[in-house]
């Protein structure tokens, strides 16, 4: 793919803020869609506390870029956060990182803001920017998978983000070998248990006793013909190659834009595995293969996708009532 | 569940032709959804002509039902075939056993009958009519898994039947275990070389030498206490469980319905089956496990909610442009 990303483009000015595990990235997007004050922060953990803390950490955020940029005042907020997010209720579902359970953050945000707000999941929102403004645009059926510490995917089902109530796209926690090892969630075989970067660096450590710098280590001293880890690298292709080749036989989707860490390894990763899916599959449609696009800020920029997404719907919804 | 399934109800009438890889089913439907005129008779095949055959004999037996029943003319047709569908264009795009491949019989059955068609897969058909009018009624998001010879499905997303061009739902092809056998398309570890009725009784075969009477007479002989019959029966479960846990990760369905000549196993299959996949799952949502409820004229039905849907169709188009 030699096209390039599109920029956000024109519309309200709007706030981003990516709530992860660690961090939290904080932008401001102004009305030529270009990205301000981007910040990251560290995520306040407190224990049971931490919902609370995260969004006194929101107000704190939208206060210092009034204070930053007073001529750009945002009109809507796209707050994000890992785990189990339902995003068409804007509920905090389950994160067992953030220690939190429902709770209602489109509605929290909004009354402590008052700005409208919507809230989502950061996988999705992320797999929604390469979806309309990355790697994904132009197709109707897309598979976003984003290798990172863990593995999750977005669903573009013929042009529609699907989440199911935010249970669809685990694609991390469906099996692609029954026989395989014990994943934290506690199921056997799941794909992020051989295949995520954290899965490729435990394994080698695992079986080396050599602690790795990360998947990219492991992947480097496979070329240096460390055959450990060319066998932990090889297991984490040929996971990744079946959980494709089940994708494309259940949802057939035209192309996967592959994001995360994990696809900073470029064609070592890509090229690989094209081979590996296209052995797997006989009649199956096969979908493209392509690198995401929009590096580690397509989670703020979805959060922005969706927050104008709001407030062109109440525009809609104004003018249909008026 | 011990809901009723819907009838088809009101509607014009319709004529509704099945064509299998062995049989040909056909009915008529009347303007209260009754059906009339029930007939199997064998599918013409005669290799590379099948498809011209076929259409001859969907002519012959519109002919038929016009004699038999000629109070009730029918104002459409819903067509199906088994193999590579494109329901949107109504095109046959390829069947290995009928020897065809891209025939727009949308095209060529209205030019011969003129009447309006609509051609579409045999099994998305029939999992539309457990989804609107069976087993599947009142989920927004849910797969229809028919087990018969071979193994396919039916995707209902957010509401809509999904078909990507004809090839999604191809669940009987979707890998289970990475080093299980060769499956009849080519690939290595399909859920149908391990689960289908045709796979059951196969493998009881291969494994015993003695030819079972179907997949049911495997069951039986399971229950007898031949240790080959449980083994092949319980690693047929195993392949279901872990295709269905695929399922609730991927695409988080609320329901699986399960129909199909396994299906007709009843309690033996379901119950099992349920016990596996709470087994494999963690975090994910648990879809609702049901038999189909149309049983073997699903198909038809399907076939003639898809013509009425077009008479209605038809009917919006003419009001708009009045």
């Amino acid at each position: 793919m030699t096209t390039t990303a599109l920029p956000l483009g024109p519309g309200q000015a709007v706030l981003a803020i990516d709530v992860g595990g660690t961090d939290t990235k904080a932008a401001l997007f102004d009305s030529t869609g270009t990205m301000l004050g981007l910040s990251r922060t560290p995520t306040p953990l407190c224990g049971t506390g931490t919902a609370d803390a995260v969004l006194h950490r929101v107000r704190e955020l939208r206060m210092q870029f009034a204070t930053d940029f007073p001529d750009v005042p945002p009109h809507a907020l796209g707050m994000l956060a890992p785990g189990l997010v339902d995003d068409d209720r804007g509920i905090g579902v389950l994160s067992a990182n953030l220690h939190w359970s429902n709770i209602p953050f489109t509605q929290l945000a909004q009354d402590l803001l008052r700005l409208p707000t919507t809230f989502s999941h950061d996988v999705r929102a992320a797999g929604e920017a390469e979806f309309r403004l990355g790697a994904g645009r132009g197709y109707q059926n897309l598979v976003v998978l984003v290798i990172g510490t863990g593995i999750a995917g977005s669903l573009f089902i013929d042009g529609h983000a699907y989440s199911a109530g935010g249970f669809a796209g685990e694609i991390g926690h469906a099996i692609v070998d029954p026989l395989g090892p014990v994943c934290v969630c506690g199921s056997r075989g799941c794909l992020e248990a051989i295949a995520s970067a954290g899965a490729i660096a435990r394994r080698y450590h695992d079986r080396t006793g050599i602690k790795p710098d990360g998947a990219r280590d492991v992947l480097l001293r496979s070329h240096s013909g460390d055959p450990d880890a060319a066998a932990v690298w090889n297991e984490a292709l040929d996971a990744l190659a079946v959980s494709i080749a089940q994708l494309a036989a259940i949802l057939a989707p035209e192309a996967i834009v592959i994001g995360g860490g994990l696809a900073q390894a470029g064609d070592a990763l890509v090229v690989p595995l094209r081979e590996r899916v296209d052995a797997l599959l006989s009649f199956h449609r096969r979908p493209v293969l392509l690198p995401a696009m929009l590096g580690e800020n397509a989670g703020l920029l979805g959060a922005a996708l969706r927050a104008r997404d709001l407030l062109d719907a109440k525009l809609i919804r104004t003018d249909v009532h008026a």
